[in-house]
């Protein structure tokens, strides 16, 4: 450690949770001699709220083990001032902050006194607070968000003394999606979900990828109601009327969980500069507008590998900005790069990932995009209990840039999307998916891993084998069936002429070269390749479907 | 698809596995018009080896199952004529290369017929055969190697009609290791597992890290023999004697797994470069020292990321060396870049990965190395069923490059090993490890991916906070034992001074400054905070145990 580090800095922390405390640790452990104080209005801090759907759930027996250390000591203020020598004070709120004169008010909640208190340089890890739309009560006994270890108290309390039979989620992000699991799965709860676009999971995937787990949620007995937007919710005698703009909802409770709004009061009462998507505004020092001020966590907006600046709310984001924050103070270059936006969830017995941007998000920035689906076994084919998986990666039609790749199924995605996230990250290419390197043997992947196989896909698709979304089958032209006469007979597919792929080479000749033809197998390898065959004979208009008559059946 | 490429090119393929028939069948994609023949000397191609471990097993029922397409098609001959539109000759050995008149000799070997093929290109791809070490008897009723399906089906016959109840497996390798997995744990056949080095899996692993496979192999019965050189194998009354030079191993049976050597008779009677490691010399277009001869598969040497050359018999480069081979033929100038040597086997409940290089493989190449380990929950710790991975990280002690990660426990290794194998071949260094992505939730992943935080321990050693090996707890000095006093009275360490780190930084004092001290906890994290403390007091000789108790006490 450099010695010439160890500033006696006077820092103060606003927010109490994991980039807050992470940047004051790091600072500490940096510059043992500065004096560091970090304030949260909460009486509860450094909990993992990513884990608080488990607890509800059950899978968690107290909210205690999300506050604790994994040896069991409870990450408190006295934690804090022990381990890591900091001055943490809960249930205190800053109040009001001169950053010219390098001064913060700071009140005491319980007490009210209120101080003011000097600093060189000050945190902002505010985080976000859950968005709650117009027309839906706030403080309403039935009706609640799902933010806080109170919050996760208050549902679970409802479950375990049996008052709650059914429950409106409204939103389908990630947390909605957590939550439908844990109401239903454990506590046999009846669930109406309620989602104001026209998919689940609007963020992370693009309609034929949350078709999949749609279609799985209602297996699991969810009830999902698409492009309804919350208008009201009324009180009924026995619960409420949750009243959208397509239909009225009638349930017991409401669960608010449509995405949340970065906390700014602070920086917009310091004048601090405020980027369009509302958070904070960094540069890649994860410093604002003054310069001694930094900021940290879902309050401020991070950059995307495309240029584009986001707020997102990623708890693995926020453990990275606060150690980045930490070196700044103690004067290190350590810079917080482009983010790529990897993320996952789990939905029952469906695991989501994703990285990078969808076509609809594309599409929103006016980025020309393509895309290759394919399903494909997690592990070998022939190991035992291997699991299917659905992917969609998304590019630059011009650039041939990777922008994106979704992934779901029972089988592992998670690995897929962190190995292509890096890759996002370091501007990769299609050609450059060709080059990644994967550990391979059967348990664990099939010897080309299905990265590798739809970057294939993506470089033949330019090479001119078109693939098509498994939404867009039309009824228009032909639609042709390769799988096998098994596979054709037990999974018909209505209006398609079937010509098993053994057979196709000699029978290309009784397909109408004039009329638009869409190939069908099960994951989509197959029609490729007799995509390829037509691309050969000079066919014009031929299409394989993505991801094959697997993901079409979802 | 540019059609100046389709030349009509001659090409002869030699070797009809993975990378042979993926360049055949690329090139004949890329040129339509081209013709090619692929020869094969054996009956059985293009089968999954890497599954006949588990054909052995039990978990695949016929070895049907690793020759057939994922849709139940055959890969024989008329598959590859069908569907590729290649000519494949099975049991046709290429027995003579005249490369400057561009023919090759072939013999098939039912008829003993022999023909002169011309060629415009030809490729090697004859593998590699397993190599059987001097004094061990070949074609022995006994005895044999396991490579080839006839040796699957062989041992499983063995097994199924019951003659088999005991077996010495030579070599520790992957395939030694599933082996001993095959034989113990589906029928429960006594399995001595010899291997030459001082640990198991001794290509992948350094001895701290093999330790933890041979406790858990141990704990399934698995006898391990290290440091044991088969000197010669005996008939016995009853069986075979397998004599080494440190004991004899009576047995009944014994399977040869010590590796496999590259298959360059053809190549060296061609007068083809040979490495210095046995394979054929090739460039990064996969070309030989001829210009129209490439190589791809287990024959030729590749190049690894920091520029030494290796035969790496690995089924994940072998097919993209395919695909790149047949770009080649056709003109395209796609390249086979450097590799990190992502590798993983499942030993019982343990998953093992690893990618780049150990210590033992840098020290032979006198790369000065520096190392941390970590013992992980492989998810958020709080989550139920959270399992626990142990890793180790090497790198370059004066570059700070990443040379190596390995990674084993009943938890998710494979994807950490993928991701750092990518940043490896990106000459990724420490600080770049902290902007890696990981896609987190609870399930999944803890907030700050194991690889993160093994990325911050070896930069915080650089700040001074020394790390060392499990493996070299010593009696002399301090062993200081940071954990709580419920989980020192469970588990006590011998000799060790119990302070729980709660109250270690009122009692630092009573530790002799002058006196080395190695600080305990369960996995590493504790004590290398601690370890940070008496290097900010000035203590000069202070380490902490990486992996922590839990990877001392396996």
């Amino acid at each position: 450690m450099n010695k010439s580090e160890n500033r006696e800095l006077k820092i103060v922390v606003v927010g109490a949770s994991a980039a807050g405390l992470r940047a004051a640790a790091r600072a500490k452990r940096l510059m043992p001699d500065s004096v560091i104080t970090v304030v949260d209005e909460r009486e509860i801090i450094s909990y993992a709220a990513c884990g608080l759907p488990y607890y509800l759930s059950g899978d968690i027996e107290s909210p205690r083990a999300l506050r604790e250390t994994s040896w069991g000591t409870l990450r408190n203020p006295q934690f804090f001032k022990d381990a890591k020598g900091l001055d943490v004070r809960i249930l205190t709120t800053a109040t009001h902050c001169d950053p010219e004169k390098k001064t913060i008010n700071i009140r005491n909640n319980i007490s009210g006194k209120e101080e003011k208190v000097t600093f060189d340089k000050l945190v902002l890890a505010t985080g976000a607070s859950p968005f709650v739309p117009p027309g839906i009560p706030e403080n309403h006994p039935r009706i609640s968000t799902f933010k806080t270890v109170e919050d996760a108290r208050n549902w679970r309390s409802k479950l375990e003394t049996g008052q709650l039979e059914k429950v409106a989620i409204i939103g389908s992000g990630f947390i909605g999606i957590e939550l439908a699991e844990a109401f239903t799965a454990m506590w046999g709860v009846e669930v109406d979900l309620i989602e104001m676009e026209d998919r689940v999971l609007p963020q992370m995937l693009d309609g034929e990828m949350s078709a999949l787990i749609e279609k799985h949620l209602e297996e699991q007995d969810v009830r999902i109601h698409k492009t309804c937007r919350v208008k009201e919710i009324r009180d009924t005698d026995d619960g409420l009327s949750v009243v959208t703009d397509r239909e009225t909802i009638e349930t017991e409770y409401a669960v608010v969980a449509v995405g949340v709004r970065p906390r700014i009061e602070l920086a917009r009462q310091m004048g601090l500069k405020i980027g369009k998507y509302g958070g904070i505004a960094v540069d890649e020092n994860l410093q604002t507008s003054h310069p001694d001020v930094y900021a940290a966590s879902d309050c401020m907006e991070v950059e995307l590998f495309y240029g584009e600046r986001a707020v997102l709310p990623l708890g693995s984001l926020a453990n990275k900005q606060g150690r980045i924050v930490g070196d700044q103070l103690a004067g290190r270059k350590t810079k917080f790069k482009k983010v790529a936006g990897s993320a996952c969830v789990k939905a029952f017995d469906y695991n989501c990932a994703s990285t990078g941007i969808s076509e609809t998000q594309a599409a929103r920035h006016n980025i020309p995009t393509r895309a290759v689906w394919g399903t494909f076994s997690d592990r070998a084919h022939y190991y035992p209990e291997d699991k299917n998986i659905f992917m969609k990666m998304v590019y630059h039609a011009k650039t041939l840039q990777i922008l994106g790749l979704q992934a779901v199924g029972e089988g592992e995605v998670v690995k897929r999307v962190d190995v292509m996230g890096n890759l996002i990250l370091n501007n990769g290419r299609l050609e450059d998916i060709l080059d990644l390197e994967f550990a391979y043997s059967p348990p664990y992947s099939p010897a080309l891993d299905p990265l590798y196989v739809l970057g294939a896909a993506a470089l033949n698709q330019e090479d001119g084998v078109l693939s098509r979304s498994p939404s867009l089958l039309s009824k228009e032209g032909i639609i042709l069936d390769v799988r096998t006469k098994n596979e054709s007979e037990t999974n018909p597919i209505e209006g398609a002429i079937h010509i098993p792929i053994e057979e196709l080479r000699g029978r290309m000749d009784e397909l109408d070269r004039n009329k638009p033809i869409q190939i069908v197998c099960p994951r989509g390898a197959r029609s490729a390749e007799a995509a390829r065959w037509f691309f050969e004979e000079g066919y014009k208009n031929v299409v394989y479907v993505g991801g094959g008559w697997l993901m079409l059946s979802k």
